[in-house]
């Protein structure tokens, strides 16, 4: 199978193609006609093209090529990022992928320019870099709760719209996911949490809470995607409900950014028969 | 397939038991009987009790346990760390596994003691950390090409014995694997990626020279394994020319590492009934 096998196109998942997040379903599987038993085979088979494809950047990486991929993934609890670190990320060799996650801030990180924890996160030359939330709740969560003035987070769209196209131009690849999920299926994944014991220590009564502001955040997120889908670094639109779909479509939006990046092996900067003769003298 | 359903036995790894590296053949499978085809089919199977374990100690790392496991991977270029990372840690989750490379050191390295840049990556609790390389560098290649004075050298078998069981101390389960390859062995893994254009970047002109100094380097391993193979942090000898076995030998040292930490999924911190009835309202 090859890159071009693609099982859905992924521009359909750009928000200028998918509407206004209130009018997506998030049980929709937008582009794929095949269930769940389908999906989770294509998404295994597309594996292989991906770690195919993560295993040259990262040869190119290690031959001195300073490209990188950045995959942000944001959504509300339970949207399934976890998921897509273990079931997507999980496909290709753990070297080449770098993971973050970004929960409350500590006092130090507060003491610092909002972009100062996630600098230092970010993918090095020939790593598959995942942001499991990101800078992003800077203007989610901080928005909600007002956590700090108006003035100060309606000003973040355009700082991290440069910032992303700083990352851009030193060859980060960026791509961002929204990982979309209804309130329902939100309080369905929460009630599973609590019906297994060795599932209780995913639930965080403090999810229960956060319930109350579905529909700010909802807005919240709808001003990110407004304000910060850039064509350099773009959004995706990913409906959540079904976590097959999700994965499927995260494994594609990668494979497609990383097909870009023209990765044929580095060519070798040695004389090869010089070298193998060396070596069969050794 | 429980942990106690272990396809051979580490305890016949640790040096004390395999004796003298010069006295053991690179291409044995100590304690397993089965060849290729089931040592590969077993760790496959194995890979869910290793996977099982491994969200179990992140479940306990979110609940305020402070316990972790570090894996440290020695072994002479070629020697198939890369592949254990891939092979086996590939088979548990990404989010529970923090992967660190340690190379030539950097002039700012270089400007701290030896074990500065170690003890910046040091796994978080709940996280299975895996060291490509280590500190064993230190006494390894620093130690055959002399790159300090003998004095400094030696005096840091008993600096690192010091370092892991403070480890222990403060709750990390610290195992050491040597992958053991034969010299033939190396040439023959070298010369394939010199017959291979995809395999190109992997090959390094260097390796060949170092191959010179073999015996220099199996003194220096052999001299790690008397001075710190310490009951708290045991080093394994894992016999290399055939990767299946020695990623097999690999999954139940950390199976093995991990059942000793009796990890039963952690008790719920709230009342299940309250947090259903708020979340149903939610």
């Amino acid at each position: 199978m090859s890159s071009s096998d693609a099982p859905l196109s992924v521009d359909i998942l750009r928000p200028s193609a998918m509407g206004p997040i209130a009018d997506v379903d998030p049980r929709d599987t937008p582009g794929f006609d095949g269930g769940k038993s389908a999906g989770k085979a294509i998404r295994k088979a597309r594996g292989e093209v991906l770690a195919d494809l993560q295993e040259r950047l990262y040869a190119h990486g290690r031959s001195g090529d300073p490209r990188s991929v950045l995959l942000v993934l944001q959504g509300m609890d339970t949207s399934g990022k976890g998921g897509i670190v273990r079931h997507v990320m999980g496909m290709v060799d753990p070297q080449g992928v770098s993971h973050a996650s970004f929960g409350k801030p500590t006092d130090e990180e507060l003491a610092h320019h909002f972009l100062w924890r996630i600098r230092k996160k970010v993918p090095a030359a020939g790593q598959i870099g995942v942001f499991d939330r990101s800078h992003y709740e800077d203007v989610l969560v901080v928005r909600v709760h007002e956590l700090v003035p108006h003035d100060v987070w309606a000003s973040r769209y355009d700082t991290i719209t440069e910032f992303e196209r700083e990352l851009v131009r030193t060859e980060t690849t960026v791509v961002k996911v929204f990982l979309h999920i209804s309130h329902d299926e939100q309080r369905d994944r929460l009630a599973r949490r609590l019906d297994r014991p060795d599932k209780y220590w995913k639930y965080n009564p403090g999810d229960v809470d956060e319930r109350r502001y579905w529909s700010a955040y909802q807005e919240a997120y709808q001003a990110v995607l407004d304000r910060t889908d850039i064509d350099e670094a773009p959004w995706f639109v990913v409906p959540a409900d079904h976590k097959w779909f999700a994965r499927l479509a995260v494994t594609e939006i990668l494979i497609e950014a990383l097909s870009h990046l023209d990765l044929r092996w580095p060519a070798p900067d040695l004389d090869v028969d010089v070298e193998k003769k060396r070596l069969a003298e050794s």
